[in-house]
């Protein structure tokens, strides 16, 4: 397998663990497979900082070892994973896509490290961030056209779950960095429901962000997410994750609220045409549609979200208040642009700023959370069109800044098609409902799969 | 001065800094008072882990030029501070209290450390706590009888204030890390309402945990908690401490809640005493005081809170899962048998034990918060009786572990006397209210303050 000029696949795990029970196949050539994948991919898309495969393969062979015994850890036992370089790992670098933490080493693993490790999973490596998993790029390329953005800030989980690199990479959101570079990649983006995952040890101190997943399979996603918050809970005093420790089966949605969001009017006529097409399938398919013509609750949370940018910047900009003027005494020298601007709108803002800007996010999310009364969750976009040429921008978040103001689960879902590139369909569900989310999210796959 | 056989007197700072406008006295003068106390306490005391008199001297130069040019860059400019040792220092190392932590680095200043910064504050160095925050006592001595515990976990911060080493030191509470220490070393303890204070940057992950100040005086400790938050917030997604930049005035309180708490039935007849004699006197100055038997409402709020320690360790151990289990994975021989202990309890906790722990302290929340209904705040003991002989033990947390568990503001005074040694009187306020509580604590000094 080479990179170059075919068409990456993502490579699931459950659906092949299967295999391990009975013998047919082994955690250790599964990851030797992927470790082919990395040779073949990785001088082309740059999606990881550091790579432990001593550390993987000895892994895989443990992991073997207990599949052989018929004793696996977790229904992950054996997954090759890669963990976003914000999230800290014990034997790796954390260097958070800043030349300010080269070769920084924090001595412990991060909660989801922690909990991925104890699960069985196989730590392949870190995967690139943009600058402190902001909007920074880091040179990550995209698998499908190596020219474009894999998105970010996740840019290199997303890019390497999305050539068949590892079946899985630890990934954060506070704007759009998981939903994005999955629809960018192909892949799918689990976002759960914000503290829904303990982030203890990551850089990722922000209020609205989160850690979720990206992954071949939504029942892949949900798994790795499941056996983390089993392990080591959500953020401390949340109530954590909850759901089944096997992924909840697909359900067909009875009604589903279109959301144009502000990325409607931006949006590429390919791509709302895809997902006007995947709408009509839908219906066919027998799920309700509403949309804000339609009924004043989905208006209501149009509204609600349309101002999810403007809102989420002045939360996020406060709360980089600290480390960013820690990091600025340090050596200012080492910041991006986009940082010292932000530190320059800091230096303006009054805790009383922050605190309207929480009011508005919380007016929000109790608008939104009321559509849970007349529907099953929404549907979008994750971006207005495939990802752009350029490895400058990591694209425009739009369409997924919404789930992340609102803190509700959010799944992007491989299943549309815009320049004969990946775009995402982004099914967003109702704060701490993430089960349901994924068995929906689950359905879609199933029922949409056919497309693209 | 020396320590032995001397009474040591704490270190105001606000009262004194006039005379810096004034060119009566400096910050660098104020700063070599503090370290010549330093000279002859610490070797008695063991407050600090590290130092840096150089940075401070230099720190404290700058504040002097600013002081004479009349551009202060707050009320704290120029006061000494210590900070807990598991809040990071860019120039010191933080270890937490533990040997796994020997030496170790983050490489930047936590948030309320950048704060102190900005805001002129000349750190002193970092002072001793107990391993991680937690029991496990490292050796600091009591300043007014070294045969006694300083009380933790911010063991060092309490003794080098009591003794008048600094003015105000750091300190984080989850059970009684600031109210019983300062309580014993007779100084000033105030624990903000949970979230209050940003703890970025501190190995401080509890939910119920909350960084807060130990200082010469009620207003001290107000205005270092205050300029904290408004240069870095409170934790993220939280409103931050709100209030006046300058210490509230005294209020005198039209009524208070005596509680008991489930120390009563353990603290020394002449600690009961003591409090009686206070709670007279409050009387005659025209306080309505209630209590358990007076009011069907304060004996909801005992009851509530009889089980304090109980749903705080619960929740506690299963919030230590991570990283007690990264470290335990590192060195478990660099591990204190109370630690070991702890993650043997944890093993067996799954996420709904924990759940049900944060629903038994939502109600217990919501009981107390009714109190506001019927007065104006709480007060009791901070411990059952003065410091405890002996340094194996930081003594008994009984009564301050409620105020931890509700999330409420707790103000330590040192206003009682048990044994001829310092015991602190404790206001507990209301979530959010803490210039009310701050108020009502200066006005207690200024009422009860003559009593030795």
């Amino acid at each position: 397998m080479t990179g170059s000029g075919r068409t990456p696949s993502v490579r699931p795990f459950l659906s092949s663990s299967a295999s391990f029970a009975a013998g047919d196949d082994t955690p250790r050539a599964f990851l030797e497979r992927c470790l082919e994948a990395h040779a073949a991919w990785e001088p082309q898309i740059g999606a990881f900082v550091h790579t432990n495969f001593a550390a993987a393969r000895a892994a895989a062979d443990a992991a073997t070892a207990r599949w052989q015994g018929g004793k696996p850890l977790s229904g992950i036992d054996g997954m090759p994973v890669g963990v976003k370089d914000i999230i800290q790992t014990e034997d790796m670098p954390t260097e958070m896509g800043s030349p300010l933490f080269a070769g920084w080493r924090s001595g412990w693993d991060a909660a989801s490290v922690t909990a991925l490790r104890e699960a069985g999973a196989v730590i392949v490596g870190k995967t690139v961030t943009t600058e402190f998993a902001a909007s920074h790029p880091r040179g990550t390329r995209n698998p499908h056209d190596v020219k474009r953005t894999p998105g970010g800030s996740s840019s290199g989980s997303a890019a390497a779950v999305g050539a068949g690199v590892i079946s899985a990479g630890l990934g954060t959101q506070v704007i759009g960095s998981i939903v994005r570079p999955a629809g960018f990649c192909g892949c799918v983006g689990y976002k759960p429901t914000v503290g829904a995952i303990n982030r203890g040890g990551s850089l990722d101190y922000l209020s609205q962000s989160c850690t979720g997943v990206l992954a071949a399979t939504v029942q892949d996603a949900w798994q790795v997410a499941i056996e983390i918050a089993a392990r080591v809970g959500g953020d401390p005093g949340l109530p954590g994750l909850e759901g089944p420790m096997q992924p909840p089966a697909p359900v067909k949605p009875r009604t589903l609220a279109l959301l144009e969001t502000a990325g409607w009017r931006i949006a590429s006529a390919e791509a709302k045409a895809a997902l006007e097409k995947a709408v009509e399938r839908l219906k066919a398919a027998g799920v309700k549609i509403v949309t804000r013509g339609s009924h004043p609750e989905v208006e209501a949370a149009e509204q609600a979200i349309a101002e999810a940018v403007s809102v989420s910047v002045r939360i996020n900009d406060w709360e980089w208040r600290w480390p960013l003027n820690s990091f600025h005494e340090r050596d200012a020298s080492k910041l991006s642009r986009v940082m010292l601007d932000r530190m320059a709108r800091t230096a303006t803002m009054r805790p009383d700023d922050y605190r309207a800007a929480l009011t508005e996010r919380a007016r929000a999310r109790a608008v939104y959370a009321k559509l849970a009364g007349i529907c099953d969750g929404g549907l979008t976009l994750t971006a207005p069109g495939a990802a752009p040429v350029g490895l400058e921008s990591t694209g425009n978040a739009v369409f997924a800044v919404p789930g992340s103001m609102l803190g509700v689960p959010a799944i992007s879902l491989p299943l549309l098609r815009e320049q004969n590139l990946p775009l995402g369909l982004q099914h967003t569900g109702f704060a701490g409902s993430d089960a349901a989310a994924i068995g929906i999210a689950a359905w879609l796959v199933q029922t949409l799969g056919g497309e693209g």
